[in-house]
């Protein structure tokens, strides 16, 4: 039995075979086009989908086939509410795939939820019955796991873990509010605060290693300039991680999960990363036993992984 | 067939009958003392049910009996871990009172836990699947329900919403973290931002009615003066609903609850709370539509009937 999951995003739509072992054991990508016109996205799912059984020398149907979506999806999980990069906005995405497939069966998912899904069936959540997954990236994600399925939210809502408040008079985010998670915690923050540090006068590691231009500062060198013991990347990686503790200490006070993952480009700062966030969660946490926090696994495969999974959450 | 509920508290053990139709049949109170040995406790409630039953006049066993403590549960609920106003530490009360009703199962609960659970049978949570309640008091305290059971945590540790992060360079708590919910939405964050005013010189309402003494001041007064529209006391309180507003919308954007229920003093407000409750929530809030925000139901009778009902959970 082999399933099909579909990462789709602004820049590229990705798929895959996944086996019974949970192996991508072929995959294909092509570049994202907006609809030219309505179906249009379907139809290609389609055609990957065969492309890929062809490719792979697979002649029985697909058990399932799966979407993950970087946006919005209604509560029935049949339609596309907003997805803003793929200009999709309103679309029965799960009723158009279906047209193509009549025997299969078809799911749709937020892409932060496919990827806890994923965590649990093949990564850092196998085992758990609860489990929290923060992406930080852009922006910060995140998915849910409940009773050793996806939360979709009591309403059906999904989760917008990252603009959960943090720092509530601080810096107004993208979403209008201020001190949202995302504000403090996203990959995003560690640029911000080096490049206001540039602009500042800073003329430490991070001026070395940019030649004081703003435009060539990414997160990986403000990590790199802190684990090399520059005083301002330091500073700022530990009010980063500082922050990160009080967003992991908020799920923990509210849903005591078992697993914490952290996933995103971030969380390749390893152990410069996990050792002081462990220790910054045991000071602020009222439980003397919490969450292992732990590096997500799946990386690029998530949304291929966790869409391919969507019929068996949806099975329990 | 009836049930019995007791909430214990430092102050006093109230205890009562509750019937099929989740009504209070009968209820007795005594002064809580601290146990002068081992077991103290139990035979209290042991001698409290009988005496209850007795007054009213029932014959047969209760169907189980629940307590509600204001304290830390172990994860197989079975022992009061820390309950500092009690003075219990470590107490296997479970097993202690089942000593006394072989017969009877027995059942052991956090307060907030029970006051929650209160709700989902009797009270705002009901028809619901998945509800949040904070209790705005001395601190601030809340109970989850999802999929229609109490959330206990995913490792039994319970729930201690009041210290999520909320404004995380903020006041520090009692607990030793800056900036937790408790510090920004509790009954006393009123009482202390009225005092910080009275001691800057305020001499408005507040001072009018108070005569200026810091110690007449009750969360109560503040909101009566902002309802009269005084500009210090309104000021206070529109800070309060802004904060209580993200602290909602945190909880929201993490588990999208049917329902959020207020309880604790400030709750008695009414729509002068809730109306701009809601409309601050509903700025900040992804979600177009979201859960409804109203008044918890149970009052004083919280504990009682949540304890009264764990055996109806656990058996879910």
């Amino acid at each position: 039995m082999y399933r099909i999951g579909f990462d789709i995003g602004g820049t590229n739509i990705a798929a895959g075979i996944v086996d019974d072992s949970l192996a991508v054991v072929a995959r294909m990508t092509q570049p994202f086009q907006k609809q030219a016109h309505p179906g249009a996205l379907a139809e290609t799912v389609a055609k990957m989908t065969h492309a890929l059984c062809e490719k792979a020398g697979l002649n029985e149907s697909p058990a399932s086939v799966g979407i993950a979506v970087p946006g919005s999806i209604d509560p029935a999980a049949e339609r596309v509410i907003d997805a803003y990069n793929l200009d999709l906005h309103d679309v029965p995405l799960r009723a158009e795939v279906r047209a193509h497939f009549p025997q299969t069966p078809v799911f749709l998912a937020n892409d932060a939820d496919a990827a806890a899904l994923a965590e649990l069936y093949a990564g850092a959540f196998r085992c758990a019955k609860s489990a929290v997954l923060f992406t930080l990236g852009t922006g910060v994600g995140g998915g849910v796991i409940v009773n050793g399925r996806l939360w979709r939210g009591g309403m059906g809502h999904g989760v917008e873990l990252g603009h959960m408040a943090l720092d509530i008079g601080g810096t107004r985010c993208t979403c209008g509010m201020r001190g949202c998670i995302e504000t403090r915690c996203a990959a995003t923050t560690l640029i911000r605060e080096a490049r206001e540090q540039l602009a500042a006068g800073e003329h430490g590691l991070l001026f070395e290693r940019t030649g004081g231009d703003a435009a060539r500062v990414d997160a990986k060198l403000v990590v790199d300039c802190a684990r090399a013991g520059d005083p301002a990347a330091s500073a700022i990686f530990a009010r980063f991680v500082d922050a990160l503790g009080s967003a992991v200490v908020s799920v923990i006070h509210l849903l005591d999960p078992e697993v914490i993952a952290i996933g995103g480009g971030v969380s390749l700062a390893g152990e410069f990363l996990f050792a002081p966030l462990a220790e910054n969660v045991r000071e602020k946490c009222f439980f003397s036993e919490f969450a292992r926090i732990v590096p997500a696994q799946l990386g690029n495969d998530a949304g291929i992984v966790g869409a391919a999974m969507l019929e068996q959450d949806a099975s329990l």
